[in-house]
């Protein structure tokens, strides 16, 4: 696949991510929530994870089951949900006070704390109720919604993200050794990477017990990890007007860094070996070189990314 | 069904639910957060939502259902971890600053802000993990799974719970119309009160198009809009020991309340009305009288509840 094909590939669904969450993020909702909600997901960020839900969903032959595509793309918005109400969150006052991102003002900054901590709720809360719409002939298999529901409550939770962020809340200021850092890495952003590749292949009926499922789980995980050391090295190497948000600052409160631990070249060596696992992965699931080129060809952006 | 029996049933139940609680929610979650989550939802609270669960799963014939028990006990536990999501939530300093729940410091003043507000969030998300067990050919069936979470995810989002709260965050110091209040009421506390008869009767096997759902549905409702109205006449006339939280807060802080708008009289005789209106959907329901009578001995309890 050549670049310009991975780039129209991605614009496109990156416009049809944005216009689904159009729809599902209610502009309505009272007082005001619906706009903190709508400031807080719509127009910004990379998309990765929808990315990797639609790539993954289409690597595991999404199109051919009924309702596939769109369960993927209810996948892929509700992942995004999840992902933006935990940057809300994260922003705020009580966690790392963050007053800028994607270049804008948080959402506490515009909406008030309040606002944005209940923006926040019902995103999480909308995140469930996209993934289970009302069920129709040729809708979204009841089965397939439960499956979805249970990798997105899994993977945000204590086990998985909030766990992650306990740990994170915990370790500032402290000498935090690899595998504590590693421990909370796997679970702060890489259970949701993890879960957005997940859903994309339950999204074309792999099973939990399938080499390919494993395969791809696999896939998840190695990307998971290169994107939080890439982020580390990003944040170490890059100013912030170019990252949109305040760079350093996990250098700033002595939180500890994959740079911190293993030195720039050693976090960029780790990441070259992750893509090549990555790589290994995605042969080993046996979906073909074709269908998974969009998965692959995510995984070397998140690698090479420089914002 | 004499008082004997119900409070038999309930002390039974209650036991169960806590069992369920106990059981679901982790100690071990990562860095403090499971202590925290486990602070703000064990051993505390009168369980209404589980009750309510259990009792219209009960009606319904959940126990003729292959884990149709199960079921609702997961139902149960779940709706009672959003409930009590949401109050910790409800009581951070950006929200009502709140020291007191059930008589004891209430989770962001023991656990710190950010703790309390990640328990919260993860909290949020352990409901949707327990509603979607793993399958298994004996276990709750994946359908069952998508509607409890499709169920849930509504009446606890933008359109529900989050949303009543933002009207409610809006709302202070304003003159508050009638119908504005109990537009905020009906979805703050009345969306959970209503989704928990819903989620017991989909245990039941119940279909949102059947006059029995319907039915059940109505009395959710009433009995949804009596709970807040006694709140309102409770937080007027009781001592803050006796409720267990500081009394009195919302009149102190200008919001309004049904009291403030109908009169203490005023708002004991709707009370009345809203009980007789819970008893004939019961009725309606055609579910029959032996059958809903745990419903009806609930909906007294809310209606005549000293605290």
């Amino acid at each position: 696949m050549t670049v310009a094909d991975f780039s129209r590939w991605s614009t496109q669904a990156l416009g049809r991510v944005e216009r689904a969450l159009e729809q599902w993020v209610p502009a309505d909702a009272p007082a005001g929530l619906g706009e903190a909600m709508r400031y807080g997901v719509l127009d910004g960020g990379k998309r990765l994870r929808a990315l990797l839900v639609l790539a993954a969903a289409e690597a595991a032959g999404a199109d051919k089951h009924t309702a596939g595509a769109e369960a993927a793309m209810r996948a892929a918005a509700a992942v995004e949900l999840i992902h933006a109400y935990s940057l809300i969150h994260d922003d705020m006052p009580c966690m790392d006070n963050d007053v800028l991102r994607r270049g804008k003002p948080t959402v506490h900054v515009k909406y008030g704390e309040a606002q944005a901590m209940l923006a926040g709720d019902a995103m999480q809360a909308l995140a469930f109720d996209v993934l289970t719409p009302d069920e129709t002939p040729d809708g979204v298999d009841a089965r397939l919604q439960a499956r979805l529901c249970r990798l997105l409550a899994r993977a945000s939770g204590q086990a998985g993200m909030a766990g992650g962020q306990a740990i994170d809340l915990a370790s500032v200021g402290k000498d935090l050794d690899e595998q504590t850092l590693r421990d909370m890495h796997h679970r702060k952003t890489g259970a949701l990477l993890r879960c957005s590749v997940q859903m994309g292949a339950a999204c074309g009926g792999l099973l939990p017990q399938s080499a390919a499922w494993q395969a791809l789980s696999d896939f998840g995980d190695a990307i998971g990890l290169a994107f939080q050391i890439v982020d580390d090295v990003l944040d170490a190497t890059q100013a912030s007007d170019k990252l949109g948000k305040t760079a350093g600052k996990d250098a700033d409160a002595n939180k500890p860094t994959y740079v911190s631990l293993l030195g720039l070249d050693g976090a960029r060596d780790e990441s070259a070996q992750l893509l090549e696992r990555a790589r290994q992965a995605l042969v080993r699931s046996g979906l073909g070189e074709a269908a998974t080129a969009m998965l692959m060809a995510l995984a070397e952006r998140i690698v090479h990314r420089d914002h």
